[in-house]
């Protein structure tokens, strides 16, 4: 064996097939005093912590009798962009509305802006800042959107970039073309031969094969159910799985759209009616909450996770790092959000941001659970259970992460060094 | 000069006098292109990053053209304590109402006998992980408060860890005895009894140096304010400073009752009344605000800090970390809250964790001010500005943290090790 993972207090290993539904969300497959046998990458053996004591390793590692899942997963994400944007933070708070910002420059327009101006090298260098941080909260497997192009030449540039951080970087990166996130200055009053233009863009990504999903934002004042719907379909007969911002603020029926038209998820459902979700709980969509965003509009209002879930659906959950309405790379805290404004219980949290985040992105067969024969992607925590994860919040309770069986991240010992 | 720190992008320096009160607090003492001198633990120099060019000093710190502040301020943490609390998440996510929690041997009653349990050799050890923890975060000063004894022997324990820590740990721990916490189970149905007892307990305390401050908790189901105003009077006879837990959740008067009483600070004031908030205005008393506890509690009602500032109140912020309604270390974390939910402007915000958390503690002499002369508690930040702070959230901003001038933490290098 190349590696073992010895004195493994509570080992989730979230062992099981397909999404996890409903009621089935309860439940978490645990193991206690467990321990990992790791070998060319792959998870070969996983036992009690007495019957490793015969087996030997050339690397071992303890996990001091404490918490072991698999590496998170995180699916829905706005990786790649240019700026930032703290300036809105004092608008905000004096009042002045989104519409407003919008108008002075501000809002997704400043950072379209910046991301046009950025050379790809620049996007690269600052997307991996992100993109390290997240690996040191934990997840190994991420999708990245574009969609701060809005253009044909920066939308491709952002999903060159991310195709590189993908080849370069340890965190798996799962690219999305989102370029129809909103309707650019100049198209303001064409947005259907925007639209158009963006579908002609797939026929380059698919050759370069820079994205795997279509995305599109169905919302009051972007793009209509309608707009969605012919969007969709043509990204699906390009060969492109599908995703949709769905009803993040009314209930437009972007949720039932995506159920329509086989969405492999539909994201954020803050404003969904109760049809919609009564839909998709009823269907093979993985719905993606993104409560950070909640958080930070600050409006009070979440989705309702508990419909969701009591109606069977399978529920994932995203930071949605952003620079404007969610710019955290911590899907811990994004746990805590979901217990104490989702009403999720711990049990169903994990469900969501390890197997259900990665059939959320089309990697259900590959992360999200440690079964043997499957890559060793895994996280060490400091914390005694996994209740304890969303319980202390606002830190990051991550010790080591494993990518393919490898250690890439470790809290350096050296993080306070006098005292 | 010992040390310099060199290339500072923007230096916020606090310079002043006194706690900042009102309108002040909009207005931030800021220099750009910045260097700071240190020498035997104390700034000896302020000036601009080119008259440094002609200085020399034995160590040179390159603040890399970001963010330099003083170190933080917690003005109110329970830091001393045994266990956690994970478990009433899920009883909380269930709807089960926290005095049923109380009943079944949860809530704080839990904390108390873990506490009692421990030895005082496990709860120093316990919360000095959770200081480093706050050290990593930027602070270097912290308010600890005893409480979970609620009898003497424990009382003296817990005070007697925080002076430990505050004498081995580079953060100074400012010690304040909370006896006054809750009504143990054994005094139900004499409180006053139980009072007496904790005042009587204060002539040992004062003898030992064991805390310079005394709190009580005024509230519904707790203590009343006469029952307050009186333990006050004793515990400023005996000579200690005091600050109370004021009207977290009902208006009784508490607000109304510190201004009375001279306290140093009143502490939560979600429910104060308008006209306890005008006193507290016009009064010498800090209003130390807590919204993790809000945030955590999750009732969507938070201190109305606009008409604090709004009618000149000083207002500071602090974690209240504690293991049951506020589970986190984070201050920075705090200062998004802050910004989200108290409607404050990231100007107000860096007044509320440096100068005026520092008065809150009777520290105003001595911390939250970068001025020549002072000790160098000093944080630079990976950031690009002060607005960034509190705009980037749920993660660690924190570069370097100076204490007495020397680098007492630093962010691992090998945090990532492969990327
Ligand atoms: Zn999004
Ligand atoms: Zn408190």
């Amino acid at each position: 064996m190349d590696t073992l993972i010895v004195n493994i207090g509570q080992l989730l290993t979230m062992e099981g097939d397909g999404p996890v539904k409903g009621e089935q969300m309860k439940t978490l497959p645990l193991i206690e005093h467990a321990a990992i046998g790791i070998k060319d990458g792959l998870v070969v053996w996983i036992g009690s912590n007495e019957e490793a004591k015969t087996l030997s390793a050339k690397h071992i590692i303890d996990a001091e009798g404490k918490l072991v899942t698999p590496g998170l997963v995180d699916p829905h994400t706005h990786l790649v962009f240019a700026g930032s944007r703290e300036h809105e933070l004092s608008l905000k708070q004096q009042g002045v509305p989104y519409l407003e910002i919008l108008k002075r420059g501000g809002g997704i327009l400043s950072t379209v802006r910046a991301t046009r101006a950025a050379s790809e090298e620049e996007l690269y260098e600052k997307a991996h800042v992100h993109l390290d941080r997240m690996l040191s909260y934990g997840v190994t497997t991420v999708e990245a959107k574009s969609g701060y192009g809005l253009d044909e030449e920066t939308e491709l540039k952002q999903l060159r970039v991310a195709k590189r951080l993908h080849e370069t970087h340890p965190v798996e990166v799962v690219s999305t073309f989102l370029g129809a996130h909103a309707i650019p200055t100049d198209h303001k009053d064409n947005p259907d031969d925007f639209l158009q233009q963006m579908v002609d863009l797939m026929d380059v990504i698919k050759q370069e094969q820079l994205a795997e999903f279509a995305d599109i934002f169905c919302e009051t004042g972007v793009f209509t159910v309608e707009q969605s719907r012919l969007f969709l379909q043509k990204a699906k007969e390009k060969g492109f799985a599908v995703k949709i911002h769905a009803d993040e603020i009314d209930p437009l029926g972007g949720t039932e759209l995506a159920v329509e038209v086989g969405a492999v998820s539909a994201d954020h459902l803050v404003g969904a009616s109760k049809a919609g979700i009564h839909q998709l709980a009823h269907s093979n969509t993985i719905a993606v909450l993104l409560p950070g965003t909640s958080f930070y509009l600050g409006k009070g209002k979440y989705a309702n996770a508990r419909q969701m879930i009591d109606e069977g659906a399978a529920v994932a959950l995203a930071t949605d790092f952003n620079p404007g309405s969610s710019p955290t790379e911590n899907l811990q805290f994004i746990m805590t959000l979901a217990a104490l404004y989702l009403r999720m219980t711990p049990e169903e949290i994990w469900h969501a941001v390890t197997v259900n985040a990665a059939y959320a992105v089309n990697r259900g067969q590959d992360a999200g659970r440690i079964m043997v024969g499957r890559k060793a992607d895994i996280v060490l925590w400091d914390a005694p259970n996994y209740m304890y994860v969303p319980y202390h919040y606002g830190i990051n309770h991550v010790r080591i992460v494993l990518k393919n069986g490898k250690v890439v991240s470790e809290r350096g010992k050296g993080d306070v060094s006098v005292s």
